[in-house]
């Protein structure tokens, strides 16, 4: 008998159902659903750029358009499809995003009185209002509680669930006071498919939990009262509303209720996971084990790896995150990521390469890939920092931002682009050598994301410079396929070592690093770490002016 | 009685003339020739992009078109004008651009048996083929010569006179050998309309000799013989063939001799000036004085200023040259200038700058410049140093290039190009910064070049940034100008000082310093200062991480 299972991933601007065979792998059906509020699913506000928040609705209809979808998808490929046989349903979200909630679990912005009010609305996780908060959280954990902080990389961001329940606090009285809880998305939707929105007995993601509200039992769950109340007595009170235990994603978090079982046409009763985040489930969609580091090139990338829970794990300076448990179970799950990475490329496509490449952003990212076939490392004579976002991992600093050296007057633009291309490699190099440091061994690189299956260019260079095979994952869905095999898991239809041998996969195309462009790279990574250690610490002493020289001098070489 | 005089102007690509009016400066005519030879006048050499030669024959065309056309000109438009009313010519030119000439002081580019050799033409400013021997030149001065080097800076240009000899004296045995001597263009074009091309006693000018070659009566003339000799036996040997002798360009060089003034329709024997520089005879038609600094903004810039030479004048580490009489007779001239001004926005809205600013270059420019009226300074959040031509002062350094710093995710074209102008102003003021600080006081400024007409942008800028008034030459062809008010010296038609003052003047607009800007760009100086100052130079020795956050500063409080 067939069995089947949904994973469902919220992204930032829409979200997208995986419905897949579990024996196999095979996507029967995936359909997206594009938020409608706001500007692309985000609500801004115009005397703000830090303001990114989402409204609840949009994720609620969503779900029922991509559920219905997939099904369709599969009855319309194979009329013997039967919605009967799925097993359960994972949730992946964008974190962290949390949802200030009533009594009963219900978003603020879905009551009518706060309807207009951007602050009762979803804090996306790329709302960066409380990005004084944070500084505040961090300087008081370093002072207080140094062992906690270490363990998100020393240094708490304004992305993260305290930093933005303390802003709301300090600017909106009504709101907050309104809010009994608050709920991480990727909590919140598959406590209401399980019909149990109760924020105090809803099941709590250790994925989110651990590595955006400083959870572990290490030191008995959130944050102390006496170290919260520091910050502001409001939030020592509200800790008593929060939660004390979080589950691991393979975990039950209820069974579908019988009202949406009803709305999405499924089987009331079955399977809902724990939730947890995009970048998590994803890297288990990817096919992540001891040794292989996953890394989801997009937009910005998140780099995930594992290692055991059974024997002590160093804390990593600078890596945003360790927790036991968040990306698979029995597993130290440990996050690092760059700001930008795809967003740089978009950047410099849109606002500085003429139409001389060609007359939309497609056809000037071939050709500017085409301009530089054959070309040899360091022919540009360029080096850029990745930083037009910040530096997430290691350098934890919003407060940074893009360099690009080394321009004469003959400096074309894909010559540039190759040059944003290498720095972001020069920056996932970074962290690779930062955790390796910390005794967490990295043997293979599996990539997912739209550019690791696009950018041919791209993907050897990483390959050079990082200089271990990168493999590409065969599904485009990791985030929903890792939900969807938490899913089945949850549902007790095998271990989740089975179901992801059983439904995940590396392309056939591997890319190698070729050793004589590593060793070129190898030259140029000693001047990016001067240019990032230069700009990016304050311990920092000493001399850059021979980087534009050695840069002519390599360029000079390999022209 | 009418008095006229002429001046030649000598470019890269072309050469003009012009036709004054002594009494008022009114210009009566001017004609433009463009080089035919090579590319755009240039002869490049597909292996070598270091070569940049010139056809002498050009010359020679070029000086009979001009100065024909601007004839016709002034009899168009006044049919009682008379030729023979013009009372000399003055001559200026590129440099330091050699020529290689046989014992009759024919260029070896003219004769049957070299047509083809490159070696054998003129050896435009451009071309920087002697980078190493400059290397070599100014290393052996260093050790045995202090006193002669500190006059050009403290270091010997790839772009001068000794570096191409010696480099021509290395590559090309037959070349060197068939030279008996070598003759500046500016000094070359005076002797042909003389009728005297002798080698040994054609006139010299003080110019050339003492800011390319190295010449002072300070130290007998051109460098010693020994030092000569150290370099290469052969140059200490060509040191008797070349001249003992140079002068200001108030000079008479000689009389118009009978075959060119039967060529160009003029009264045999007036006055042929001695020749200088193009900058230095810019600066004279733009209005020169003790306290103004002369700024010609092209493509790249030269900035003139000068001090009476009966006192002794210190020299000024980095700053080009320092020579008694090359700019007016009784001051020394000083000469500064930065690589790459208008070439730096010319590589940026041709490489970088998509079509939504506009469908050509003007369009572009304009766009740009209108998205950014009304912007105060810092606005952009961005820095960027003005090397993408490496630096000529105060670092003379051509192994230098660009760099822009504090790029974000919405950075846009026209922020880049304020940037870049920007930077160059920041360019111009840490010359004026150096020389000041050796005791030359700078009161305004006076601009030529297309951009100090057509930019007002960034002539505000640049007077915000330089905190000094920004003049505007009222001549186009200040070059040229300076060179007629020269020939009508050489002809004893008055003092230098009455025929500037009769023909030159600045417009009426001016540009202020505004005081806020001139506080907030205080600030961006020492940014951009401390960038220069930690990749321009080996003995900086510091930190730069506080940059990025301190132009994050002033763009919020800019916006």
């Amino acid at each position: 008998m067939k069995r089947y299972s949904l994973g469902i991933d919220y992204g930032t601007n829409s979200c997208r159902s995986l419905l897949i065979d579990l024996d196999n792998g095979v996507e029967l059906g995936s359909t997206v659903f594009n938020y409608p509020s706001g500007e692309m699913g985000i609500l801004l506000d115009p005397k703000d750029p830090h303001v990114a928040r989402q409204n609840p609705q949009d994720y609620l209809e969503g779900l029922e358009v991509v559920i219905k979808g997939a099904l369709q998808q599969a009855k319309d490929k194979d009329p013997q499809f039967d919605a009967a046989h799925v097993v359960g349903i994972g949730i992946d979200t964008t974190g962290s995003t949390p949802i200030p909630v009533n009594r009963e679990g219900t978003p603020l912005g879905l009551l009518p009185e706060f309807k207009e009010n951007l602050n009762a609305m979803v804090w996306l996780w790329k709302d960066h209002t409380g990005y004084a908060e944070a500084a505040e959280i961090t300087h008081l954990a370093q002072e207080m509680r140094p062992n906690i902080i270490a363990k998100c990389g020393g240094i708490y961001s304004s992305e993260w669930w305290w930093s933005k329940i303390l802003r709301l606090r300090r600017i909106d009285e009504q709101v907050f006071g309104a809010a009994y809880s608050f709920v991480e998305h990727c909590d919140w939707i598959p406590a209401v498919l399980s019909g149990n929105t109760d924020p105090l007995t809803l099941k709590r993601s250790v994925c989110a939990a651990g590595h955006k509200a400083m959870f572990s039992n290490e030191w008995g769950g959130l944050p102390d009262k006496e170290f919260l109340s520091k910050l502001d007595p409001a939030l020592a009170d509200l800790r008593d509303r929060l939660f004390n235990e979080a589950y691991t994603a393979d975990t039950k978090a209820g069974h579908l209720c019988n009202e949406w079982a009803q709305r999405l046409g499924l089987k009331p009763g079955i399977a809902i996971a724990v939730g947890a985040f995009d970048a998590h489930m994803g890297a288990v969609g990817a096919g992540i084990k001891e040794g292989t580091l996953v890394k989801i090139l997009g937009t910005s990338t998140c780099d995930l790896m594992i290692a055991p829970n059974h024997k002590p794990l160093a804390d990593v300076p600078g890596v945003c995150g360790i927790v036991n448990g968040s990306v698979l179970p029995g597993y130290y799950g440990i996050e690092a990521g760059q700001s930008a990475v795809g967003d740089i490329f978009l950047w410099f496509v849109n606002h500085l390469v003429p139409e001389s490449y060609g007359s939309t952003v497609g056809e000037k990212f071939v050709n500017m890939e085409k301009a530089m076939a054959g070309k040899k490392p360091g022919f540009t004579g360029l080096l850029a920092l990745d930083w037009n976002n910040g530096n997430r991992t290691i350098l934890v600093d919003v407060r940074l931002t893009g360099l690009l050296l080394g321009q004469t007057l003959h400096t074309e633009a894909h010559e540039i682009y190759r040059a944003y291309i290498e720095a972001t490699a020069f920056g996932a190099l970074t962290i690779i050598k930062r955790v390796e440091e910390y005794g967490v061994k990295i043997d293979e690189v599996i990539n997912t994301g739209g550019l690791s299956i696009k950018n041919a260019t791209l993907m050897q260079c990483y390959a050079d410079i990082i200089g271990k095979p990168m493999k590409v994952s065969q599904s485009e869905q990791t985030c929903a396929l890792g939900a969807a095999i938490f899913a089945a898991a949850a549902a007790g239809e095998g271990s989740w070592q089975e179901l992801q041998s059983n439904v995940t996969a590396v392309r056939e195309k591997v890319y190698y690093p070729i050793p004589e462009n590593v060793a070129v790279y190898a030259e140029l990574y000693t001047l990016y770490r001067t240019l990032h250690d230069a700009f990016g610490t304050s311990e920092w002493n000493g001399k850059v002016n021979h980087v534009m020289k050695h840069l002519l001098d390599i360029r000079a070489r390999q022209s």
